[in-house]
């Protein structure tokens, strides 16, 4: 086992990411360092096992990094920590291995610690009298992320420019399991090079119809995935065009068992988003009818080929009938006909089939304003429930229409007790000011995972139907649109980062908070000047109603340039096929999704939830617009008009989008100058970009209208 | 002179255009046709001239597609029409040549009759006892043009479907002289073989980052052009990316004068567009000053270098400071600066600058009402007048904003005594349609022309300083940006080839009516038919009103998506930098350009105008929210309220545009099926998006004004 750097790319504070181990960090200068633990300079490893072997090379750079030592690595088969081994130098050390491949890591825990965790899980213990400390876990992957923990928490533990230690005594003992099986990142990456509402630079994977020769930087990515806990990848977009659907044939499988590879050494299982019109377009058939037989003969075969590539595969991503995407319904079958042909395929080899719910109809006629673009997720599976096989999972939006900075949560969880669900969020920024404008998703997520839907009466909240205790589901969890790239900060803001971080660290806990997993992130990141961490903590904290502030009003959504979706536009999409309107007139907004004289829409939340929004009276101000059309001045429970709340709302976000900036500014000289250069520039453009929000969202409704602002202020 | 056909590429009636000779039309058959003329057998030349050869060849080809006959021709080195000659078979044929060239023709005209033309002008003889005719002019050129005066009369003499005769008699004999001396083509195609506003393929010039190898086509594109009377153009895109720049050098100088050689032989002088910025892009100078002698120096060498390789080069189009083009704005240089610059480079051989007054900020804030873009041009140029050399031209685009469906005249006409000018149209329908709506441009440029200035009281319409007469200019002409493309009819739209056709006959000739030249090309295109006559005539003269009906009101213009300028968007420019502006709020619409209480604007004009503009209750109907920002109550002086008027407008352009298609589908069976099938579809999808155009503006203003249509039709 050597001792060589994990890390084998491109290096700097942006590129580190949340893995730097405060190198380069003036808030911690190495002679104010702790001294390494007396632990830290021995790491005993008993198995031969690729994510082991992960493990120990992480440890062993880390502890490198953070204290300027040379941890020195046995190896034995037996690696028992029997007397002989424990006497002297040789007693402290660190163990780490499995149960069963390492009985000095077993018998540091007892029996009842032990079944405290399975699989995933993992325990560390600290014996400081003893210099001693041990990570086990079931299996080598719990192994590596107890790892990780491990060096998370000697990086908080280090003193902070205050003089406290952010983890004081937190690493004595841990025990820790993943409350989602499935933790998963979406790329949306095509092989020509580009990102599908990707923000930082081109794909990693591919670039001019190729996979990348840099296999370097994908494990640099993986390492990153890993340190989070998060567990699968699909690796190509989902609107899978005619090349990336060759991906499953010889002409890339050797290039995606490459990838495969690297992302299996951080433990994490590499699926592939799938063409549903694969057995025509590469498989020379005439038909991709999901109930004839030569079709799902031809899955079965090509299925087993990519498994004799990669044993370990792990299914299938499928966008079908969705934005003009093939599917069953070209052959009058329904998506449980479809996803249940693939899922016989992948079940010989354990696959799983992933089938997203974003199914609308996108060439709609805005002058219908019955049909409703909120209630197609519902509408399209609710009546398939008990119909799927049982290795395909639903992958279902957080909200009904698509990643808006305010929608409602979608009424699907809760509606499908006999159906695999997981949770999907967007951490790219594609609605929330692509990677220029700071929005810190984590607290909008968290409202999701509480958002209580009532299925089984109270309690029955989104993050017990995404973990699948609420319905004792077999497969679930979350998966999230990744938003890195090529970049050299990896996600264009350097400081979207704590995104994809908080991403990782909810799929693995969501009951962590947005403020822990911030100033988690902060602190690894920027280390522990205290004036850095509050600075940016605090930006963080307060970006997502900033952004929201400046932006759609009151949950109404959309207002941006079509297609590309950034910058305002109130009436981007009010005249278009895609389904996503205000109704804006001259006396008032919104869309009337209620039973009594709208769509219908909220009969498809439980009744508690039904009520509340069906109800101009208790519907929540944040989502009035969303579920009614009412006057401009209408009252909200804030005591404002509507139009007032829109007009300050607008003059306050282009205010607190300035001082985001200027808060930023106070970081100079103490991080890193390169990305303060680029965070300042980046906070700089977001200001002036608020205020052309809040001007033309003012200017629009002012001039539709015709209400004065109460305050005077300038409205154009 | 061989007798080969002129026409090189493809063939078939849309190909063929107004040049196809009646061959395969349905309407007039061959065995209906009339008799040759007895003088058709023969033609007589003495000239060895290139452009002469190119009059035979094209006689030539024409009576035998119109007659099926093979006109012998004669060459003799003098070409008299002795009495020997004339003696006999002989004594019967075609005359054709200079005065100087061929003394047959000379003599054939009276001193008098030869003194009324000159240059390109020409005189035709008939004499239909002897059995002879003649062509004659001062110059090659002339000949050319009066050759296809010729046919075409032939052609529209052919008896019509209901036994009429539509040119009878009118070949006896013609005298002609151009009332434009430059009449101008401008190529908006790049070297990549895109076309910049193109809606007819890609270019015919490029492919891929190189000249095409398809001269042929170039060929039967200039006998296009000279058919109807052109006489330049510029081969490359106003805006010049750093790849055509090189256009002025050795790189791609061969490949010019190759395709200058072939509009050569059609009278048409080549011109390109040139980077101001070219001494720095590919000179490799610091500096594009145009007082700098170095840069002086560059162009007089780079200059004479064009001219080695083609003597007769034209000279070059400049868009200068304009749209984040370069320019001598860099330099604190004005355009009198740029232009004189390039002008003495161009002087010792006899070349033009021409330099386009598209002027404006297009970086402006929409929340200042104050700056107005209709200004910019006479803003600008005004102050100039007087300091551009003499072999500088301006050309001016018809309109102060950018070639809409309707606007206001550019006042810059009428404002510069001392300058020469050009009048620059659009004859690809950038927002017109897109060659995939109908729209026969002429009557709007008719409008154009016959507008009155008052520069130096009645009578000083436009059409008078573009042909150079009212200020006794040495140049002046037309201009405008061609609609073709490689599509297989020239234009996208087969009736769109009209504005092509019609464009080059106004050049000629502005006093000919939108009528005349809309039956002209009718029937040259279409035969004699009366039916098809009277349909396709009636569509083209209702088509501008049609699409003015359901595009944006009253002149206000714009209401498109923003970039590529297709479709309806009320707000798409509303709030953006272009300076293109409708103020809409839910009292009233429309910007106020008067000096009382708006952007002076309308002070630009001379008096008589400008007082009618200024008064809202003179400033005409078609022009009013152009000019004056008005409640919606308004009442026209068509006794119709704005709002009102919009709303009827509306509805009435999509019946209208329905209409279209109904007439059109009245031609099936009696025209090409080929052309017909195209043109049915594209009428059909022309009246869906005129229901689309008409419900989102009906819809915006109703959402807007909250008052209600009158007469109770449907809006959403």
């Amino acid at each position: 086992m050597s001792n060589t750097t994990v890390q084998s790319n491109i290096s700097g504070p942006q590129y580190d990411a949340w893995l730097g181990y405060l190198q380069g960090q003036s808030g911690v200068k190495g002679a104010a360092r702790k001294a390494a633990p007396v632990w830290s300079h021995n790491v005993s490893v008993a198995e031969d096992q690729e994510m082991i072997s992960t493990a120990i090379a992480e440890l062993t750079q880390g502890l490198e990094k953070l204290f300027d030592i040379k941890p020195k690595v046995s190896h034995s088969a037996a690696s028992q920590a029997s007397e002989s081994d424990l006497t002297g130098q040789e007693a402290h050390g660190v163990w780490l291995g499995t149960w069963t491949g390492s009985e000095a890591v077993a018998q540091a825990f007892s029996d009842i610690e032990r079944s405290a965790v399975h699989d995933e899980g993992y325990l560390i213990r600290e014996d400081k009298e003893q210099g001693r400390l041990f990570i086990g876990s079931e299996t080598p992957q719990g192994v590596l992320y107890g790892t990780f923990h491990l060096l998370r928490e000697l990086v908080l533990d280090q003193e902070s420019s205050n003089g406290v230690h952010p983890a004081e005594g937190r690493l004595s003992y841990i025990a820790e399991q993943p409350v989602n099986a499935l933790r998963m990142i979406n790329q949306w990456d095509n092989v020509d090079g580009s990102i599908e509402r990707g923000y930082a630079g081109k794909s990693i994977f591919y670039e001019n119809g190729e996979f990348t020769r840099d296999l370097g930087r994908i494990r640099d990515y993986a390492r990153l995935l890993a340190s989070t806990g998060l567990n699968a990848i699909s690796i190509n977009n989902v609107n899978v065009h005619q090349c990336e659907s060759l991906f499953l044939t010889e002409r890339f499988l050797g290039d995606v068992a490459k990838v495969a590879a690297e992302f299996r050494a951080y433990g994490i299982r590499l699926f592939l988003s799938a063409n549903y019109a694969s057995p025509i377009e590469i498989g020379g058939l005439l038909t991709a009818d999901p109930l004839d037989e030569q079709v799902r003969e031809w899955w079965n075969i090509q299925t087993a080929k990519v498994y004799a590539a990669i044993p370990d595969f792990g299914g299938y991503l499928i966008k079908a009938d969705s934005e003009n995407r093939p599917g069953p319904f070209t052959y009058n079958r329904d998506h449980a006909d479809g996803a249940n042909m693939l899922a016989e395929a992948l079940r010989p080899f354990g696959g799983l089939v992933i089938w997203r719910c974003f199914v609308y109809n996108c060439k709609q006629d805005w002058r219908d304003r019955s049909t409703d673009r909120a209630r197609a997720a519902y509408d399209h599976f609710k009546p398939l429930d008990g119909r799927f096989a049982d290795n395909v999972i639903l992958q279902i939006k957080n909200g009904p229409m698509d990643f808006q900075v305010r929608e409602a949560v979608s009424p699907l969880f809760g509606a499908m007790e006999q159906t695999n669900q997981v949770l999907e969020f967007q951490i790219t920024q594609e609605y929330t000011g692509q990677q220029r404008h700071l929005c810190y998703l984590i607290p909008q997520w968290k409202e999701v995972l509480d958002f209580d839907t009532f299925a089984k009466g109270p309690g029955s909240e989104i993050k017990r139907i995404a973990d699948g205790s609420l319905y004792n589901r077999p497969y679930s969890g979350f998966a999230a649109v990744s938003n890195i790239g090529a970049d050299a900060c990896w996600t264009g803001h350097p400081l979207a980062q704590a995104n994809l971080y908080g991403y990782g660290r909810l799929a693995w806990n969501p009951e962590l908070s947005s403020e822990e997993i911030a100033e988690e992130w902060v602190r690894l990141t920027f280390g522990h000047d205290e004036e850095v961490v509050r600075l940016i903590y605090g930006m963080l904290l307060n970006s997502l109603e900033i952004y929201e502030n400046y932006t759609a009003p009151l949950g109404v959504g959309w207002m941006v340039n079509p297609e590309h979706h950034y910058g305002p536009n109130v009436d981007g999409y009010e005249y278009s096929k895609w389904g996503t309107y205000h109704f804006a007139d001259c006396d008032g907004i919104g869309v009337d999704r209620t039973v009594s004289s709208g769509t219908g829409y909220t009969s498809q939340y439980h009744r508690e939830n039904a009520e509340r929004y069906e109800s101009v009276d208790s519907c929540p101000d944040e989502l009035l617009l969303f579920f009614h059309h009412v006057p401009y001045t209408h009252v909200l429970h804030s005591g404002k008009t509507v139009i007032q709340h829109i007009y300050d709302t607008h003059f306050a976000g282009a205010e607190q989008a300035a001082s985001l900036a200027e808060n930023w500014r106070q970081l100079e000289g103490k991080i890193d100058p390169t990305v303060f250069d680029k965070v300042a520039k980046l906070q700089a453009g977001q200001a002036e970009h608020a205020k052309e929000w809040r001007d033309m969202i003012n200017t629009y409704f002012y001039r539709k209208s015709g209400i004065a602002e109460e305050q005077g202020r300038t409205i154009y």
